[in-house]
């Protein structure tokens, strides 16, 4: 007997047929002999619509407010989830964020998981009955309803499997596992039976739009065995092993010293470069320009200094994400006096594209086959950035699907 | 200054635009130096979608999972008012039934209001802020959610205002305030000025869907003015009196003494008529034949027991609400051999038509002249039942619009 998470994304649950599905879901895994605890998502569509309502009616609104608002699709989706299950003589009962509760961070919209407590819903499963969770919510330190961001019930799903040791979290949604790239871009992507953690995470945080990097970063924190697949084919999905079994050196062990190069490919169109032009050439200029970021609270990814030409000044790239792009170039230029730069260009029209693999480490040769197959392509390279299990490059966004179906041939991806 | 809570049904808060004139008619209360304390019903349709959802998922659902689902439309109502009323400036916030908290009992789907804290608001409200409560629901004794029943968020206001002191509770709706008789079935009804809390009682309780009888009650109770009014017109509404005053005798005082004989004209088409036939005529039998029903909490209305004509045998009709009508039958025909009758007979095609006035009560006549106005209309009465302020009788369905117009015409209720 095992406990197993299982999270139901928006599609799922869509309509009531759906969900009915779910529910015949969850009990082959009672049946099966296992316990389980649901998290649901809202119905497909309903957290943008909500989302809409609070922009037109306030554009830089109350996040407090945004927050009661949009968590009402997952309280909708629990209660009729929870009812879908009754119907098939199952004890079931929903629980909100504020009931558990999930406690979290002030932060609304895009609050921190601190700490879910379980004794009410493990006390329901040992008598064989599901616990139906609210996803995406919790309760301020204040009493209030926060959201975790979006994408928030994944974390939660594996915050949850966390807190009650579960063996497993299954991650419902309408893909049927993880790919060696985008299959809408790449005809021939391959699904994987498994990944790591280490390159899921790579894939997630690169634009892999299936899984919260955040979600992925906790299991592979405490070693919780992820599974990514569809509710609505009966198909094994990708697994995401909790950890690599290493050697002492660090080097992976097993079969997976056999592992591919490169696991797959991603892409992400999230990205605006900026450009801060003839900054004083001089020890942590980098420092200081990025400060003023810092304190607006926006994360830099790539970053690149050029090499000074006359020795005085230099020019400083980075990427954010594009929504945070009008605030950094605020940020800087109320410091321009200070930091002493000429302007500050930003450029939306370019994309990251990454090849990711643990096998990376013990290979040779990877980055030069990168680079290859995008000078075949006539891509040019804007930024490079590497890891020990990854190679980001930034191009021009008209490039993005031709440079994912080179670089995944380049590897032969299609191969098993 | 005056505290006055103002509730917004469904068809006020449909859109974002309607929620916008939702926020400018506060302000414009704020404006005039006055607290308010808000409540707000679901977006018009939203609920009846949630509902319908719940009913499909099972048609016998369990009320605690169906309170979660349905709660939902106030929670992102009570959150869009709050943001609109931030954008024009005022300190708004949103509190949910749990937060407040509203204790209402554990009975779901129609939960008892028991206990208001208003600690939370009345601090908001000292400092010139607003409160926007989210309507219809509140905590169980378990701390899980309840609602109150439609039409509940009438109840909840008033409950509120009475916890709040409030001088006056305005509930808003798409009606400019209450008639005289329904203005779809008779075009000369003519808005009343002011109706004292006893006939508005009756009229609700009578059919008038204007507001729902348990907030009239309340209202009435602690002596709580409220006023039904347009959020779509700038026109003054009805005011319902807290109290009538009455001589030492109880008779109206005042103008009330040149009051109308009748004020209003109400119908109500959620009948059914119950007949039990040939139950043995014996003292006792009317208390015996109500016993299983009083269990099953099924409210009768209207009975009439018919005179014996054997002095053997007689035949009890009762009204009950439609949704009622199958499980009173089945609960009678359970102690069939117990109550020894013959059979029970049931009919939905009904309808209940009465006349109300606190007039009544010191006129003669008044009787006579329903009688005779359905009577020249050639329209059979089939239970007649009276109280001092009203009087009822049933009817069969078809005739409920033509009843409606003669009794409006027979009282003169289109001349002021």
């Amino acid at each position: 007997m095992a406990l197993i998470v299982q999270k139901f994304g928006g599609t799922s649950v869509s309509h009531l047929g759906p969900i009915r599905r779910v529910a015949r879901r969850v009990k082959a895994e009672l049946d099966a002999g296992n316990q389980v605890a649901v998290v649901v998502s809202a119905m497909a569509g309903v957290t943008d619509q909500l989302v809409g309502w609070t922009r037109d009616m306030a554009p830089n609104c109350d996040t407090a407010e945004y927050d009661v608002v949009v968590s009402s699709g997952e309280q909708v989706t629990s209660g009729l989830v929870a009812l879908a299950l009754q119907r098939l003589g199952i004890d079931a009962r929903s629980w909100l964020g504020w009931q558990l509760p999930v406690r979290t961070s002030a932060s609304h919209a895009r609050a921190r998981i601190l700490e879910i407590e379980t004794g009410d819903i493990r006390q329901l499963m040992e008598t064989g009955g599901v616990p139906v969770v609210a996803g995406f919510q919790g309760l301020s330190p204040e009493g209030r309803i926060t959201t975790v961001g979006r994408g928030g019930s994944d974390t939660l799903a594996v915050a949850l499997a966390v807190a009650l040791e579960a063996a497993r979290c299954d991650l419902y949604s309408d893909v049927t596992g993880i790919f060696t790239a985008d299959p809408w871009i790449v005809n021939n992507a391959r699904k994987l039976d498994k990944i790591t953690c280490e390159e899921m995470l790579e894939l997630a945080s690169l634009g892999a739009k299936v899984l919260d990097p955040r979600s992925v970063r906790m299991a592979l924190r405490h070693r919780l065995p992820i599974q990514v697949l569809s509710s609505f084919a009966d198909l094994p999905g990708t697994l995401i092993e909790g950890t690599i079994i290493t050697d002492v050196w660090g080097m992976p062990l097993e079969d997976d010293v056999e592992h591919n190069m490169v696991t797959g490919i991603a892409y992400s169109r999230d990205d605006a470069k900026i450009t801060v032009v003839r900054v004083p050439d001089k020890p942590g200029v980098a420092a200081d320009i990025l400060a003023p970021l810092s304190e607006a609270g926006i994360n830099i990814d790539m970053i690149v200094q050029n090499v000074s030409h006359d020795g005085k000044a230099t020019d400083i790239t980075f990427t954010i994400t594009r929504e945070d792009a009008e605030r950094a170039i605020d940020a800087l230029r109320k410091e321009q006096d200070t930091l002493e730069f000429e302007k500050v260009l930003s450029d939306s029209n370019v994309a990251k594209v990454s090849v990711i693999g643990v096998g990376m480490q013990s290979h040779a040769g990877v980055a030069q086959t990168m680079f290859s197959a995008l000078a075949e392509q006539k891509i040019n390279i804007q930024v490079i950035s590497t890891s020990e299990i990854k190679i980001s490059v930034l191009i021009a966004e008209e490039h993005t699907e031709r440079a994912v179906r080179a670089l995944h041939a380049a590897y032969r991806l299609d191969e098993q």
